[in-house]
């Protein structure tokens, strides 16, 4: 839909002065087919992103409110907004032609839009993407737990019981760029805490419907987040019951086929655990597979960057794949 | 064994020079009835714990080879020691009629010592321990993990599945103060990760062997432990499948009732999750109960100072219950 | 003025909700002749402080506005407070014959009231407070930065030059616990940066204040302070050009002397630089001398927990000082 | 004398294994113009260097020892070494044509070698490098300071006093990729503290050398380095004393003018301080001017990433000069 490569892809970001806005007006200016156009930031309106974030200089662009968007000269809009902005413009932008890309969790349950994980769901993306559509750009803890389940569950889901433990593990980036008292430096550093048990995360839900899809049947997972002391990064450690015999390297061979020409999936061999910093500021997600003999269980860490495959470069992946760009582009 | 208050209990300290040890100094210096005769450190024998730790200043005292100790002035020495240095010496001791706190892992399995987790075998220390006698410390993931599970194990051993996952996450003190790459700053800040899966840590046996006792049947945990970003802390995360009905009612009341005497383990309500900085440098454990409703599941997690209960604040707990103290003198 | 022992000082803690409260609460329950009365905290009214802070259990006392505070029974108040209460209420108190501790910077700079560096001026102190008063405790710059440079300055002013540099390092603690985005995990970790130059912190007049008293002649430093990524600590480092010839040995004689009864302030040897950790939770500062021969300037360092010694530790040191209790009662 | 873009620069990078050479080949494999022919690490010799660090994957190479070196097919030998280790072999190397950067301190004291600040030494570098040569890169603390120091020491050196003091802050990577106790996490967390004071860095004498230069005149600094929780990043904070009247306005003149075509010079307005976040990863430096009015003194600070600009971003940009590239090329 974008053979033109003489033309640049017309972009607005939307929520500019957050963090997964950042990433994202970072990624971009550094784009070679596309160009910021609009940087919307209702709290910052006025100001230029460059007096929030002076690492960004020379680029430097004012921040406006989303009303002032010129819609005749955008093609694409991410949203890096809070809950609840997007769905209330999405619409008319579809309507308008103007492809939506929507990094919070307001799409993430709508039929009508298409769940944006390029790796399990790309003919899906590129098919339902042929027309301005609203891409459901998926959650963080989501994006490194499905990676991590979506290839059992998709080639042998009847090979494993349906008690599914996530345990997730996310940098306080997670939390947003915002005043709030219990995400102060002081409250944070040299502390550990779980938080959102039983079910109370909004990723839990997104979890058991993309799992149900991939697996064909109903899974309902459990999910425990823990804020961790660092700023950028996240863990998902999984672990699955095998109620059939197979190997290790029967899962392995499972793994590798999956993700066969996935540039953004890094296997790790068995003695290499995943650390975050791998990930960071990428869109790679690294995979460690482990079976524990004794238990028959299957534990499956997948470490990514919260902020960027988590989030932001996952965005402009998806956006490269709609635009027909090679999906590193950029990346 | 020692009702004569008006003597301090004599004590040496091997391993003066690491984490543990340095705990046990600072929590033995304030003891109103101990007294350190002694400090072993073979790497840093011949100088000064006030040298290698200025903050213990005005407490000064020379580090020595374990084989300067003079046996006849002491009643208890702790081994703050790496693995296999313990057993070499623990017998000689037993027969000289001096008491051993292994704070390593060298007597954990062994069925002529008794396992130091003072709120779960508190009737079994006091009865093993009224002649001289090697106490092994439990490990710091297990003293988290055990006080997590113990109740329902111990109460209602039928209602679980099986399947028991413990996801541990350490601060990195628990690897010692050594020089290592793998430990350095630069590697650790800003990252994260699992090591020893599927069974390579030895606190894994470790849970088997003393939950098996509590539930009086064969237990087999999956235990995943992860490197936090931070020194000192330790969370558990562990997940039960409940296969009987029990609501969350009846499981707090299990808790409570199980640690109704309890000083150091805090059970928290509902919607305070546990933080692990709550529990620095002091002896508390603080537990947290969540039942998935939609997955029968209960979600326990425990916050710990690692180096703390989980090691020095825990080997002085046993100290003054063999030695007929109150048990939190000096804690 | 408090002779009798059998009875408790009785106090109030204003904006007990804030780390420098906090201290203060810690310290006083385990204080021997301390009973804590009065909780304020004005935002957090109606509120248990160990909802608030959960480490604090089995100590539990509602949070109260200050207008609720009962006079007739309190000897004390602690007010770490926001500039600007204090001195609403503290001629009140002081009329009805109630001790004034100020943490905040309202009195520093009232003749009326005695600046609490207790190291420095215990005589002014004891003198002063024979009758209730205003005691203005130091900053947390101010106290370690005076340590540092009182001694030189008390006993050879005229050996240096008044072109004194202090340049301060401080954890994120020094900013309080209130939510502000420029304080969040996210902003700081992995982050330095200096602070409110030119002489634009308050702690630059209250250093000219003091130390123009301590050296009988007006003292104008350059102070910059730097905002460090932990939570706390806090070292100075400061620059005083010799425009004599003195040699180290006679600095450290000086040093030595002055300092020679203070069971707070440790004077490091030359290879041991301090460490702020060293300080932390406790009431003492690490002195380290250091003479560049070839510039002639002195260079000295001192670490200080910039909530204990640098605001609530010595708060309780000089509530020890005028109750006539050993200095370091529950210290 | 590389005019020939439609060949690569062929480079070896020597010390592979350490931090400043990971950032090397980071960098040098997303350089258009350069093609990596050899990577040395006597220690890890024989290993692949994306098993040391995953996250360059899938870029791959054995690392060697540097006398497996082939100097036929090399333009240019980066050592990222410990001290000592290129004055072994750089005469070789510029015997045989090839250019040496050495970002080790061997030869910043070396009159034959051109010192490789860019900013400052453009001209002279370009004139000696017409033929292979040896750039000695400076290092981090120095890079920070003399960018801060050059305007004014370059322009007005008689306006200031003599009396310059540099307090240098430094991230842990600094201290290098090694296995000492002192820099491991659980030493350094939440921890703060000065090194090798009155002169024991070896970048006292390299600042005094090339800041004498600069000035044509003789300069003796004082400069005090500390220790920073944090992996990466640097800050300089500066002290001049203006002995002639001179305005904050022209002082931002001669910056202003000084850096006018710099585009990795970034002067910061005076409300907005430095924060060392913004310049990770980067070749940038930013700069911030204050004058104290009322002490009559210039306070410079400027943040760099050690690593990047105080290190390997900085060597790549010499490369660039070298060959003849655009400066920013790859940067």
């Amino acid at each position: 839909m974008f053979k033109d490569l003489s033309k640049k892809i017309r972009v607005g970001i939307c929520g500019a002065s957050g963090y997964t806005g950042l990433a994202l007006i970072k990624i971009l200016i550094n784009h070679p087919h596309a160009e910021i156009k609009f940087l919307g930031a209702n709290s910052s309106a006025g100001q230029y992103i460059d007096d929030i974030f002076p690492e960004l200089s020379p680029f430097s662009m004012k921040c406006e409110e989303f009303e002032n968007i010129s819609l005749v000269d955008i093609d694409l809009v991410f949203f890096a907004t809070p809950n609840g902005f997007c769905e209330r413009y999405s619409k008319e932008l579809i309507e308008r032609d103007i492809y939506v890309i929507d990094l919070s969790a307001d799409h993430r349950f709508d039929d009508n839009c298409v769940y944006g994980l390029v790796e399990i769901f790309r003919e899906e993306i590129i098919e339902k993407s042929k027309d301005a559509c609203i891409i459901a750009n998926p959650g963080c803890y989501t994006t490194s737990g499905i990676l991590a389940l979506a290839p059992i569950l998709s080639s042998i889901p009847d090979a494993v019981d349906d008690h599914i433990i996530i345990d997730g593990k996310s940098g306080i980036s997670g939390a947003g760029r915002k005043a709030e008292t219990r995400i102060i430096f002081t409250e944070l550093n040299e502390n550990l805490s779980p938080y959102n048990l039983g079910g109370k995360h909004r990723h839990r839900p997104e979890f058991n419907r993309i799992l149900s899809k991939i697996a064909h049947k109903q899974i309902n997972v459990n999910f425990a987040p823990h804020l961790i002391p660092m700023s950028f990064g996240l863990l998902t450690t999984s672990y699955l019951k095998l109620i059939k015999n197979i190997s290790i390297v029967e899962i392995r061979k499972i793994f590798n086929e999956y993700y066969e020409d996935e540039i953004f999936i890094k296997i790790l061999d068995e003695n290499t655990y995943p650390n975050t910093k791998w990930a960071l500021k990428s869109n790679n997600a690294f995979l460690h597979l482990c079976k524990d003999e004794s238990t028959n269980t299957l534990i499956i860490s997948s470490a990514i960057d919260n902020i960027y495959k988590g989030a932001s470069s996952q965005a402009v992946q998806n956006m490269n794949l709609v635009f027909e760009l090679a999906e590193n582009t950029g990346l």
